[in-house]
Protein backbone atom coordinates (compact mmCIF):
# COMPACT_ATOMS: atom_id res chain seq x y z
CA UNK A 1 0.00 0.00 0.00
CA UNK A 2 1.37 3.10 -0.77
CA UNK A 3 0.39 6.93 0.29
CA UNK A 4 0.79 10.73 -1.55
CA UNK A 5 -0.27 13.66 -0.22
CA UNK A 6 -1.79 16.17 -2.11
CA UNK A 7 -1.99 19.94 -0.69
CA UNK A 8 -3.39 22.98 -2.45
CA UNK A 9 -1.36 26.28 -1.68
CA UNK A 10 -2.43 28.83 1.44
CA UNK A 11 -4.36 32.18 0.65
CA UNK A 12 -2.91 34.05 -1.95
CA UNK A 13 -2.63 37.82 -2.50
CA UNK A 14 -5.54 37.46 -5.26
CA UNK A 15 -7.88 34.98 -2.95
CA UNK A 16 -7.77 37.94 -0.68
CA UNK A 17 -8.90 40.17 -3.29
CA UNK A 18 -11.25 37.09 -4.99
CA UNK A 19 -9.57 37.84 -8.17
CA UNK A 20 -9.38 35.20 -10.92
CA UNK A 21 -5.65 34.05 -10.35
CA UNK A 22 -4.64 31.09 -13.04
CA UNK A 23 -1.56 31.67 -14.27
CA UNK A 24 -0.54 34.90 -12.80
CA UNK A 25 2.52 34.66 -10.05
CA UNK A 26 1.09 36.23 -7.25
CA UNK A 27 2.38 35.82 -3.68
CA UNK A 28 0.95 34.04 -0.34
CA UNK A 29 -0.49 36.61 1.74
CA UNK A 30 0.41 36.49 5.61
CA UNK A 31 -2.51 34.34 6.34
CA UNK A 32 -1.14 31.86 3.26
CA UNK A 33 1.94 31.58 4.90
CA UNK A 34 0.96 30.81 8.32
CA UNK A 35 -1.88 28.39 6.64
CA UNK A 36 1.00 26.57 4.42
CA UNK A 37 2.93 26.57 8.45
CA UNK A 38 -0.40 24.85 10.32
CA UNK A 39 -0.38 22.37 6.91
CA UNK A 40 3.78 21.39 7.29
CA UNK A 41 3.16 21.12 11.69
CA UNK A 42 -0.13 18.94 10.82
CA UNK A 43 1.78 16.13 8.54
CA UNK A 44 4.83 16.38 11.03
CA UNK A 45 2.66 15.65 13.80
CA UNK A 46 1.38 12.94 12.24
CA UNK A 47 4.35 11.49 11.31
CA UNK A 48 5.28 12.25 7.69
CA UNK A 49 8.01 12.40 6.00
CA UNK A 50 8.55 12.43 2.41
CA UNK A 51 11.40 12.15 -0.37
CA UNK A 52 10.51 14.05 -2.62
CA UNK A 53 7.86 16.94 -3.44
CA UNK A 54 6.59 17.79 -6.76
CA UNK A 55 5.10 21.73 -7.26
CA UNK A 56 4.17 23.82 -10.08
CA UNK A 57 5.80 27.06 -11.73
CA UNK A 58 4.09 29.51 -9.58
CA UNK A 59 5.12 31.08 -6.24
CA UNK A 60 2.27 30.32 -4.57
CA UNK A 61 2.76 26.76 -4.62
CA UNK A 62 6.13 26.56 -4.43
CA UNK A 63 6.10 28.67 -0.86
CA UNK A 64 3.55 26.38 0.31
CA UNK A 65 6.26 23.79 -0.20
CA UNK A 66 9.46 25.03 1.15
CA UNK A 67 7.17 26.19 4.14
CA UNK A 68 5.62 22.62 4.81
CA UNK A 69 9.55 21.59 3.92
CA UNK A 70 10.77 23.78 6.98
CA UNK A 71 8.45 22.92 9.47
CA UNK A 72 8.97 19.29 8.68
CA UNK A 73 12.71 19.70 8.53
CA UNK A 74 13.32 18.08 5.47
CA UNK A 75 14.64 21.51 3.28
CA UNK A 76 17.22 19.25 1.77
CA UNK A 77 14.86 17.05 -0.32
CA UNK A 78 14.22 17.45 -4.37
CA UNK A 79 11.56 20.11 -5.05
CA UNK A 80 10.53 19.58 -9.01
CA UNK A 81 8.48 22.22 -10.25
CA UNK A 82 6.52 21.31 -13.37
CA UNK A 83 4.30 23.38 -15.48
CA UNK A 84 1.92 20.29 -15.65
CA UNK A 85 0.76 21.33 -12.59
CA UNK A 86 0.19 24.71 -12.73
CA UNK A 87 -3.21 26.42 -11.79
CA UNK A 88 -5.72 26.14 -14.67
CA UNK A 89 -5.25 29.06 -17.08
CA UNK A 90 -8.15 31.19 -16.83
CA UNK A 91 -7.88 33.20 -19.79
CA UNK A 92 -9.12 36.69 -20.23
CA UNK A 93 -10.86 36.52 -16.78
CA UNK A 94 -6.87 36.86 -15.03
CA UNK A 95 -7.16 39.52 -12.47
CA UNK A 96 -10.83 40.14 -12.89
CA UNK A 97 -13.20 39.95 -9.61
CA UNK A 98 -15.03 37.12 -9.50
CA UNK A 99 -18.05 38.82 -7.12
CA UNK A 100 -18.32 41.46 -9.85
CA UNK A 101 -18.12 38.73 -12.46
CA UNK A 102 -20.91 37.28 -11.17
CA UNK A 103 -22.51 40.50 -11.27
CA UNK A 104 -22.37 40.85 -14.26
CA UNK A 105 -22.45 37.52 -15.85
CA UNK A 106 -24.48 35.59 -13.16
CA UNK A 107 -23.48 33.98 -10.69
CA UNK A 108 -24.61 30.37 -12.64
CA UNK A 109 -21.86 31.65 -15.44
CA UNK A 110 -19.34 31.89 -12.93
CA UNK A 111 -19.87 28.77 -11.36
CA UNK A 112 -19.77 26.84 -14.86
CA UNK A 113 -16.54 29.02 -15.84
CA UNK A 114 -14.90 27.97 -12.18
CA UNK A 115 -15.94 24.40 -11.64
CA UNK A 116 -17.20 22.97 -15.03
CA UNK A 117 -15.54 19.79 -16.86
CA UNK A 118 -15.10 21.47 -20.22
CA UNK A 119 -16.35 25.11 -20.27
CA UNK A 120 -13.34 27.08 -20.98
CA UNK A 121 -13.61 30.97 -20.21
CA UNK A 122 -12.86 33.63 -22.86
CA UNK A 123 -9.32 33.11 -24.39
CA UNK A 124 -6.30 35.47 -24.16
CA UNK A 125 -4.91 36.12 -27.39
CA UNK A 126 -0.57 35.77 -27.95
CA UNK A 127 -0.36 39.87 -28.31
CA UNK A 128 -1.59 39.83 -24.34
CA UNK A 129 0.82 40.39 -21.70
CA UNK A 130 -0.39 37.70 -19.83
CA UNK A 131 0.77 35.36 -22.65
CA UNK A 132 2.86 32.58 -21.21
CA UNK A 133 4.86 32.52 -24.25
CA UNK A 134 6.13 36.22 -23.58
CA UNK A 135 6.80 34.54 -19.62
CA UNK A 136 10.99 32.85 -19.65
CA UNK A 137 9.53 30.15 -17.24
CA UNK A 138 7.97 28.65 -20.21
CA UNK A 139 10.16 29.36 -22.93
CA UNK A 140 11.50 25.42 -22.90
CA UNK A 141 7.34 24.60 -23.63
CA UNK A 142 6.87 23.98 -26.99
CA UNK A 143 4.37 26.72 -27.85
CA UNK A 144 1.55 25.02 -29.20
CA UNK A 145 1.59 23.23 -25.78
CA UNK A 146 0.87 26.60 -24.10
CA UNK A 147 -2.65 27.53 -23.19
CA UNK A 148 -4.56 30.99 -23.98
CA UNK A 149 -7.33 29.48 -21.30
CA UNK A 150 -8.20 26.13 -20.44
CA UNK A 151 -11.53 24.65 -18.76
CA UNK A 152 -10.70 21.22 -16.14
CA UNK A 153 -10.26 19.11 -18.93
CA UNK A 154 -7.55 20.79 -20.51
CA UNK A 155 -6.02 20.92 -17.20
CA UNK A 156 -6.04 16.96 -17.00
CA UNK A 157 -4.48 16.60 -20.23
CA UNK A 158 -1.35 17.67 -19.07
CA UNK A 159 -1.56 16.60 -15.25
CA UNK A 160 -2.61 13.20 -15.89
CA UNK A 161 0.21 12.35 -17.94
CA UNK A 162 2.93 13.90 -16.07
CA UNK A 163 1.39 11.80 -13.03
CA UNK A 164 1.55 8.88 -14.91
CA UNK A 165 5.00 9.68 -16.38
CA UNK A 166 6.66 11.58 -13.65
CA UNK A 167 4.91 10.68 -10.50
CA UNK A 168 3.62 7.33 -10.35
CA UNK A 169 6.73 5.39 -10.92
CA UNK A 170 8.18 7.36 -8.33
CA UNK A 171 5.63 6.29 -6.29
CA UNK A 172 5.93 2.40 -6.58
CA UNK A 173 9.31 2.63 -6.26
CA UNK A 174 8.46 3.41 -2.96
CA UNK A 175 8.77 7.20 -2.87
CA UNK A 176 7.10 9.46 -0.33
CA UNK A 177 5.74 12.33 -2.20
CA UNK A 178 3.86 15.43 -1.46
CA UNK A 179 2.38 17.50 -4.33
CA UNK A 180 2.05 20.97 -3.61
CA UNK A 181 -0.07 22.63 -6.48
CA UNK A 182 -2.89 24.48 -7.19
CA UNK A 183 -6.99 24.15 -6.45
CA UNK A 184 -7.69 22.79 -10.45
CA UNK A 185 -4.35 20.93 -10.69
CA UNK A 186 -5.40 19.04 -7.71
CA UNK A 187 -8.83 18.52 -8.84
CA UNK A 188 -8.16 16.99 -12.19
CA UNK A 189 -5.68 14.42 -10.04
CA UNK A 190 -8.20 13.56 -7.68
CA UNK A 191 -10.84 13.25 -10.79
CA UNK A 192 -8.83 11.11 -12.59
CA UNK A 193 -7.72 8.94 -8.90
CA UNK A 194 -11.33 9.17 -7.57
CA UNK A 195 -12.82 8.35 -11.41
CA UNK A 196 -15.37 11.41 -9.90
CA UNK A 197 -18.08 11.46 -12.96
CA UNK A 198 -17.89 14.84 -15.17
CA UNK A 199 -21.20 16.20 -13.76
CA UNK A 200 -20.02 15.47 -10.44
CA UNK A 201 -16.70 17.29 -10.50
CA UNK A 202 -18.59 20.84 -10.30
CA UNK A 203 -19.42 20.15 -6.64
CA UNK A 204 -15.64 19.35 -5.40
CA UNK A 205 -13.82 22.08 -4.06
CA UNK A 206 -10.23 21.39 -2.35
CA UNK A 207 -9.69 23.44 0.78
CA UNK A 208 -6.45 25.44 0.93
CA UNK A 209 -3.43 24.25 2.55
CA UNK A 210 -4.72 21.12 4.56
CA UNK A 211 -3.25 17.96 3.54
CA UNK A 212 -5.07 15.78 1.68
CA UNK A 213 -3.89 12.13 2.21
CA UNK A 214 -4.78 9.34 -0.26
CA UNK A 215 -3.61 5.88 0.44
CA UNK A 216 -3.61 3.25 -2.95
CA UNK A 217 -3.32 0.07 -3.42
CA UNK A 218 -0.34 -1.58 -5.29
CA UNK A 219 -2.07 -0.22 -8.71
CA UNK A 220 -2.23 3.24 -7.62
CA UNK A 221 -5.94 2.71 -7.10
CA UNK A 222 -7.71 4.63 -3.79
CA UNK A 223 -8.24 2.38 -0.72
CA UNK A 224 -9.46 5.90 1.17
CA UNK A 225 -8.35 9.45 1.61
CA UNK A 226 -8.50 11.93 4.02
CA UNK A 227 -7.31 15.44 5.20
CA UNK A 228 -5.30 16.30 8.13
CA UNK A 229 -7.36 18.78 10.46
CA UNK A 230 -10.37 19.19 12.30
CA UNK A 231 -13.69 18.96 10.89
CA UNK A 232 -14.19 22.33 11.85
CA UNK A 233 -11.10 23.97 10.33
CA UNK A 234 -12.10 21.60 7.51
CA UNK A 235 -15.55 22.64 7.11
CA UNK A 236 -14.42 25.93 7.61
CA UNK A 237 -11.66 26.12 4.45
CA UNK A 238 -14.19 24.18 2.25
CA UNK A 239 -17.18 26.96 2.61
CA UNK A 240 -14.48 29.92 1.98
CA UNK A 241 -13.24 28.44 -1.28
CA UNK A 242 -16.85 27.81 -2.21
CA UNK A 243 -18.49 30.99 -1.56
CA UNK A 244 -15.73 33.15 -3.65
CA UNK A 245 -17.77 32.88 -6.79
CA UNK A 246 -21.06 34.60 -5.51
CA UNK A 247 -22.29 37.98 -6.47
CA UNK A 248 -22.67 39.09 -2.35
CA UNK B 1 32.76 35.57 -21.60
CA UNK B 2 30.88 33.78 -18.90
CA UNK B 3 29.69 34.98 -15.33
CA UNK B 4 28.91 32.76 -12.13
CA UNK B 5 27.60 34.22 -9.18
CA UNK B 6 29.07 32.43 -5.72
CA UNK B 7 27.36 33.08 -2.38
CA UNK B 8 28.28 32.10 1.46
CA UNK B 9 24.86 31.86 3.20
CA UNK B 10 23.79 34.30 5.81
CA UNK B 11 24.41 34.15 9.66
CA UNK B 12 23.54 30.76 10.92
CA UNK B 13 22.50 29.86 14.55
CA UNK B 14 26.23 28.27 15.32
CA UNK B 15 28.20 31.10 13.82
CA UNK B 16 26.45 33.76 16.38
CA UNK B 17 27.08 31.03 18.74
CA UNK B 18 30.90 30.65 17.31
CA UNK B 19 30.89 27.03 17.10
CA UNK B 20 32.14 24.67 14.62
CA UNK B 21 29.53 23.55 13.00
CA UNK B 22 30.91 21.75 9.76
CA UNK B 23 27.52 19.17 8.47
CA UNK B 24 25.05 19.81 11.32
CA UNK B 25 22.19 21.11 9.82
CA UNK B 26 21.92 24.38 11.46
CA UNK B 27 19.30 27.32 10.72
CA UNK B 28 19.68 30.64 9.45
CA UNK B 29 19.09 33.36 12.46
CA UNK B 30 17.15 36.56 11.91
CA UNK B 31 20.54 38.31 10.61
CA UNK B 32 21.35 35.30 8.63
CA UNK B 33 18.00 35.59 6.81
CA UNK B 34 18.28 39.74 6.50
CA UNK B 35 22.09 39.30 5.06
CA UNK B 36 20.23 36.67 2.29
CA UNK B 37 17.61 39.13 1.59
CA UNK B 38 20.38 41.76 0.86
CA UNK B 39 22.45 39.56 -1.05
CA UNK B 40 19.01 38.83 -3.29
CA UNK B 41 17.96 42.29 -3.35
CA UNK B 42 22.12 43.46 -4.21
CA UNK B 43 21.37 40.72 -7.32
CA UNK B 44 18.24 41.66 -8.27
CA UNK B 45 18.95 46.29 -8.48
CA UNK B 46 22.61 44.95 -10.19
CA UNK B 47 20.36 43.41 -13.07
CA UNK B 48 21.61 39.84 -12.37
CA UNK B 49 19.36 36.75 -13.14
CA UNK B 50 19.17 32.88 -13.06
CA UNK B 51 18.61 29.72 -14.83
CA UNK B 52 19.69 27.18 -11.97
CA UNK B 53 20.84 27.31 -8.73
CA UNK B 54 23.62 24.93 -7.09
CA UNK B 55 22.77 24.72 -2.91
CA UNK B 56 23.99 22.16 -0.76
CA UNK B 57 22.20 19.93 1.38
CA UNK B 58 22.19 22.25 4.55
CA UNK B 59 19.28 24.15 5.59
CA UNK B 60 21.33 27.11 5.95
CA UNK B 61 22.88 27.20 2.11
CA UNK B 62 19.18 26.18 0.65
CA UNK B 63 17.62 28.80 2.73
CA UNK B 64 19.91 31.32 1.77
CA UNK B 65 19.17 30.66 -1.93
CA UNK B 66 15.58 30.58 -1.54
CA UNK B 67 15.51 34.19 -0.04
CA UNK B 68 17.64 35.06 -2.61
CA UNK B 69 14.98 33.71 -5.19
CA UNK B 70 12.10 35.06 -3.66
CA UNK B 71 14.46 38.58 -4.04
CA UNK B 72 15.25 37.86 -7.08
CA UNK B 73 11.19 37.35 -8.52
CA UNK B 74 13.07 33.55 -9.78
CA UNK B 75 11.26 31.10 -7.27
CA UNK B 76 10.47 29.09 -10.04
CA UNK B 77 14.46 28.49 -11.57
CA UNK B 78 15.32 24.58 -10.39
CA UNK B 79 17.32 24.35 -7.39
CA UNK B 80 20.03 21.43 -6.99
CA UNK B 81 21.20 20.04 -3.64
CA UNK B 82 24.18 18.61 -4.02
CA UNK B 83 25.88 16.95 -0.67
CA UNK B 84 29.33 17.49 -2.82
CA UNK B 85 28.85 21.93 -2.16
CA UNK B 86 28.36 21.00 1.48
CA UNK B 87 30.68 23.10 4.36
CA UNK B 88 34.04 21.16 5.24
CA UNK B 89 33.02 18.55 8.01
CA UNK B 90 34.46 19.58 11.25
CA UNK B 91 34.75 16.11 12.47
CA UNK B 92 34.68 15.63 16.19
CA UNK B 93 34.96 19.55 16.64
CA UNK B 94 31.31 20.01 15.78
CA UNK B 95 29.46 21.51 18.10
CA UNK B 96 32.45 22.98 19.98
CA UNK B 97 32.65 26.67 20.58
CA UNK B 98 35.67 28.63 18.55
CA UNK B 99 36.79 31.02 21.23
CA UNK B 100 36.80 28.05 23.85
CA UNK B 101 39.21 25.73 21.92
CA UNK B 102 41.19 28.90 20.89
CA UNK B 103 41.49 28.91 24.95
CA UNK B 104 42.26 25.22 25.25
CA UNK B 105 45.14 24.54 22.06
CA UNK B 106 45.66 28.36 21.08
CA UNK B 107 44.65 30.43 18.65
CA UNK B 108 47.33 29.23 16.34
CA UNK B 109 45.72 26.01 16.31
CA UNK B 110 42.48 26.53 15.98
CA UNK B 111 43.30 28.49 12.39
CA UNK B 112 45.19 25.50 11.25
CA UNK B 113 42.04 23.59 11.73
CA UNK B 114 39.79 26.59 10.43
CA UNK B 115 41.55 27.14 7.18
CA UNK B 116 44.77 25.04 6.57
CA UNK B 117 44.95 23.45 2.97
CA UNK B 118 45.73 19.80 4.69
CA UNK B 119 45.18 19.63 8.39
CA UNK B 120 42.44 17.68 9.08
CA UNK B 121 40.56 18.12 12.76
CA UNK B 122 40.08 15.53 15.01
CA UNK B 123 37.78 12.78 13.28
CA UNK B 124 34.47 11.35 14.58
CA UNK B 125 33.68 7.84 14.71
CA UNK B 126 31.08 6.08 13.14
CA UNK B 127 29.36 5.41 15.76
CA UNK B 128 28.86 9.18 16.79
CA UNK B 129 25.16 10.46 16.31
CA UNK B 130 26.86 13.19 13.80
CA UNK B 131 28.69 10.60 11.70
CA UNK B 132 26.86 11.76 8.47
CA UNK B 133 25.43 7.70 7.81
CA UNK B 134 22.99 7.75 9.88
CA UNK B 135 21.66 10.52 8.30
CA UNK B 136 18.96 10.11 5.53
CA UNK B 137 19.98 12.73 3.70
CA UNK B 138 23.43 10.82 2.82
CA UNK B 139 21.81 7.67 2.17
CA UNK B 140 21.96 7.55 -1.28
CA UNK B 141 25.96 8.18 -0.78
CA UNK B 142 28.54 5.36 -0.92
CA UNK B 143 29.45 5.25 2.96
CA UNK B 144 33.47 5.04 1.50
CA UNK B 145 32.39 8.49 0.78
CA UNK B 146 30.65 9.94 3.89
CA UNK B 147 33.51 12.04 5.97
CA UNK B 148 34.25 11.52 9.61
CA UNK B 149 36.32 14.84 9.01
CA UNK B 150 37.83 17.01 6.38
CA UNK B 151 40.57 19.31 5.67
CA UNK B 152 39.91 21.89 2.53
CA UNK B 153 41.80 19.50 0.44
CA UNK B 154 39.61 16.68 0.67
CA UNK B 155 36.53 19.45 0.47
CA UNK B 156 38.37 20.25 -3.05
CA UNK B 157 37.61 16.31 -3.48
CA UNK B 158 34.45 16.49 -4.04
CA UNK B 159 33.49 20.33 -5.26
CA UNK B 160 36.13 20.53 -8.08
CA UNK B 161 34.84 16.67 -9.58
CA UNK B 162 30.95 18.14 -9.28
CA UNK B 163 32.34 21.97 -10.73
CA UNK B 164 33.74 19.98 -13.66
CA UNK B 165 30.91 17.64 -14.29
CA UNK B 166 27.99 19.40 -13.30
CA UNK B 167 28.45 23.30 -13.11
CA UNK B 168 30.80 23.90 -15.78
CA UNK B 169 28.99 22.19 -18.77
CA UNK B 170 25.81 24.26 -17.61
CA UNK B 171 27.44 27.23 -17.84
CA UNK B 172 29.24 27.07 -21.15
CA UNK B 173 25.93 26.41 -22.44
CA UNK B 174 24.77 29.67 -21.47
CA UNK B 175 23.44 28.98 -18.14
CA UNK B 176 23.18 31.51 -15.98
CA UNK B 177 24.34 29.87 -12.51
CA UNK B 178 24.31 31.14 -8.68
CA UNK B 179 26.08 28.31 -6.45
CA UNK B 180 24.67 29.21 -2.50
CA UNK B 181 26.81 27.31 -0.32
CA UNK B 182 29.33 27.86 2.46
CA UNK B 183 32.49 28.74 3.08
CA UNK B 184 35.04 26.40 2.65
CA UNK B 185 32.80 24.60 -0.15
CA UNK B 186 33.18 28.05 -1.71
CA UNK B 187 37.04 28.53 -0.50
CA UNK B 188 37.99 25.25 -2.66
CA UNK B 189 35.70 26.70 -5.51
CA UNK B 190 37.72 30.03 -5.48
CA UNK B 191 41.37 28.11 -4.76
CA UNK B 192 40.96 26.02 -8.02
CA UNK B 193 39.27 28.82 -9.93
CA UNK B 194 42.03 31.19 -8.93
CA UNK B 195 45.05 28.96 -8.78
CA UNK B 196 46.01 30.30 -4.96
CA UNK B 197 48.71 28.09 -3.55
CA UNK B 198 48.53 25.88 -1.25
CA UNK B 199 50.50 28.31 1.62
CA UNK B 200 48.15 31.50 0.61
CA UNK B 201 45.11 29.71 1.16
CA UNK B 202 44.97 30.18 4.92
CA UNK B 203 44.59 33.97 4.17
CA UNK B 204 41.50 33.59 2.15
CA UNK B 205 38.24 34.14 3.86
CA UNK B 206 34.62 34.54 1.92
CA UNK B 207 32.25 36.89 3.45
CA UNK B 208 28.85 35.86 4.02
CA UNK B 209 25.79 36.61 1.72
CA UNK B 210 27.69 38.78 -0.38
CA UNK B 211 27.43 38.34 -4.05
CA UNK B 212 30.75 37.36 -4.94
CA UNK B 213 31.00 37.81 -9.15
CA UNK B 214 33.49 36.04 -11.68
CA UNK B 215 33.86 36.43 -14.55
CA UNK B 216 35.14 33.69 -16.87
CA UNK B 217 36.60 33.79 -20.17
CA UNK B 218 35.64 30.62 -22.64
CA UNK B 219 37.75 27.89 -20.65
CA UNK B 220 35.89 29.25 -17.80
CA UNK B 221 39.55 30.83 -16.60
CA UNK B 222 38.63 34.08 -14.10
CA UNK B 223 39.55 37.77 -15.75
CA UNK B 224 38.24 39.28 -12.60
CA UNK B 225 36.06 39.21 -10.08
CA UNK B 226 34.20 41.35 -7.42
CA UNK B 227 31.88 41.51 -4.59
CA UNK B 228 28.63 42.88 -4.66
CA UNK B 229 28.65 45.18 -1.55
CA UNK B 230 30.34 48.50 -1.00
CA UNK B 231 33.54 48.48 0.50
CA UNK B 232 32.35 49.26 4.36
CA UNK B 233 29.95 46.72 4.37
CA UNK B 234 32.62 43.91 2.61
CA UNK B 235 35.12 44.95 5.21
CA UNK B 236 33.12 44.49 7.96
CA UNK B 237 32.16 41.39 6.91
CA UNK B 238 35.53 39.72 6.11
CA UNK B 239 36.86 40.51 9.51
CA UNK B 240 33.90 39.29 11.27
CA UNK B 241 34.50 35.65 9.92
CA UNK B 242 38.46 36.47 10.22
CA UNK B 243 38.04 37.07 14.10
CA UNK B 244 36.08 33.90 14.93
CA UNK B 245 38.48 31.84 15.61
CA UNK B 246 40.30 34.18 18.10
CA UNK B 247 40.62 33.38 22.12
CA UNK B 248 38.66 36.96 22.69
Amino acid sequence: MYKIVLLRHGQSEWNAENRFTGWTDVGLTEKGVSEAQRAGNALKEAGFTFDLVYTNKLRRAIKTAWISLEALNLEWIPVVKAWELNERHYGALQGLNKSEMAQKYGEEQVHIWRRSFDVRPPALTSESPMYPGNDPRYADIPKDKLPLTECLEDVMNRVIPYWTQHIAPRITEGKQILVAASGNSLRSLVKYLDNVPNEEIMELNIPTAIPLVYELDEHLVPIKHYYLADEQTLAKSIAEVKNQGKAK
